[in-house]
């Protein structure tokens, strides 16, 4: 396949797809309590148990992001023969639940790693390699899992740690977008990469205000590369930062003129009600996957949302980092979606 | 920035790029044992210690991929501001020493995990980015540190464990380079993205094996994607295979009609002198990344080398996925470079 393509890099960090790239098809599998969240009736499959009909949780996320994935080719209704890449990521150590998904689907994988940013993480580059042309169907899926999460970075949940409220709860579930050209789901039109930015935080408990001043640069780096501002949107999404940070960018962007409201929501307020006892709210790569591959594909796709712009946010710290001392890395990566056109 | 540029996807899973994408400037940083070995002389900065200046052996890995970014930068004449992305792995859990090195220079990171695929998975994606102009200078960087490797993947170094001779030693040390456009570098025209191959392998300190069978895959795919044969290339080397998996390779291309003599060689033996003590050869995101970022660099620039494939090779372990039982998922990616253009 050969072919010339309008690309542009409209700034350093925004890139802008000129061709009809688009979010053909999604699809969410989720655990229990999400299930029983104000967004189950959007989500594709609901396991009624952790270990979703696997042996352990590991084996669990594993068939999760499977299932997202085969429930997005079966929407579009190809197979993962039509599939040209799958760029994918998750929170277990050496991505392994992305690996495992990859030998199973037998498509080439690009492994990525954005912590809790790798839902826009892979949707952005996804667009970028389909715009360009190296892929004429690419599919951007990630998955996180509490268990698994809880083990790896905290304590063995048969301890039962206690944790402050500022503490987030992960989200069990897998989220995955088929992106090619043309079709009815909505356009992907801009793609804002984060730098990393750390703010000296040091509380692994208290994610949100570690994540809130990525979501900031990212942000307000995509106002100034595109021209557009909050109100351009009807929906801004950040991933997971929760009650508590979702207030601190709330402020520190309408200190630097930026007015979120009325737009402004977070998917770790999303995911689950109030009344699910998830402490400050939801977080993990799925916070993020879960709404935007289920009520924000639903609501454009219905034309109750006309642009939507998701910027997901992750905390790069690991348990050693912690432990040796060191702050919290973190990033945003954020990606416009915009149906009706 | 906007432009017209032309890509091509000239199959599933190989890009052209037809663009004057080049590898501007290439650095590596090691440590003392890699500073006695064959290569000591090609290498940008030798530590003559494991610590790099540092308190833990974490924070030398993050001291040996600055070194080597701030080196590529110096080589090029440029700073920091003038990089538009950096695409980045390593073999530490989440990524860590990507994480902080990106923070350091404010680059806007795409993190990326490979294991030691990671090396050709950041050059290949960083050379998609620039040929479709998303990005007019990126690098690619990946690390490895013996004594991080040794103490996350397998025991605490202190333990002294035994190990048989398939085992493989981790190279400490980072490479990194600058894709851009136009300049004196040796040209990047194609690259590969693989598959993950799983043949059942089980034996953690039997890489070699485990990941030969995704370098063939990769190999055999790039020469019927591209219509090219081993002797296109003067030199195609596999990233870290070692004395074991490096005669598997050779057996099962010539099985296939692929005759490998006389310009295959493995990253894995070419790091160390056999009488270095390192069991079957060298591992790790570094093997791959220090040959190619300094001799074979070099060697394309001196006109020695012509036409270069390099097929880096990683196996997607996690600990926990190998003490759960699981086989050893591998991936290869490969990238072309030619010097000459």
């Amino acid at each position: 396949m050969d072919s010339k393509k309008q690309v542009s890099r409209i700034n350093r960090q925004t890139w802008h797809f000129a061709q009809d790239v688009r979010l053909q098809a999604s699809a969410v599998a989720v655990g229990p309590k999400e299930g029983e969240g104000p967004l189950a009736a959007l989500f594709d499959k609901i396991h009624d148990d952790m270990y979703a009909g696997q042996q352990t949780w590991e084996d669990a996320e594993k068939q999760l992001m499977e299932d997202a994935v085969t429930m997005v080719l079966q929407k579009a209704k190809i197979t993962e023969k039509d599939v040209d890449v799958i760029l994918a990521g998750d929170l277990l150590n050496q991505n392994i639940t992305t690996n495992f998904t990859a030998e199973k689907l037998a498509i080439p994988l690009l492994g990525m790693y954005g912590a809790c940013s790798t839902s826009m993480l892979t949707l952005s580059n996804a667009a970028a390699l389909v715009n360009a042309g190296y892929a004429s169907k690419a599919i951007a899926a990630c998955s996180s899992h509490n268990a698994t999460a809880e083990r790896q970075y905290r304590y063995p949940t048969e301890y039962g740690g206690q944790k402050p409220p500022t503490a987030q709860w992960t989200v069990t579930g897998s989220g995955a977008g088929l992106v090619g050209i043309g079709g009815n789901g909505p356009r992907i039109t801009y793609a804002t990469m984060g730098k990393v930015i750390d703010m000296g935080i040091k509380d692994p408990f208290d994610m949100g205000s570690a994540m809130a001043p990525a979501a900031v640069s990212t942000l307000q780096t995509h106002f100034q590369d595109t021209g557009r501002s909050p109100q351009t949107y009807d929906l801004i999404v950040t991933g997971d930062l929760a009650s508590v940070g979702y207030p601190i960018v709330k402020e520190l962007m309408l200190k630097d003129g930026y007015n979120m409201e009325p737009v402004y929501n977070d998917c770790g307020l999303m995911v689950f009600s109030p009344d699910q006892d998830v402490f400050a709210g939801a977080s993990g790569c799925a916070s993020s996957a879960v709404v935007t591959y289920s009520y924000i594909m639903d609501q454009l796709q219905k034309g109750l949302l006309k642009k939507v712009l998701v910027c997901a946010t992750g905390a790069l710290l690991s348990p050693v980092s912690y432990q040796q001392g060191h702050s919290i890395p973190c990033i945003a990566h954020a990606v416009a979606l915009e149906g009706g056109i």
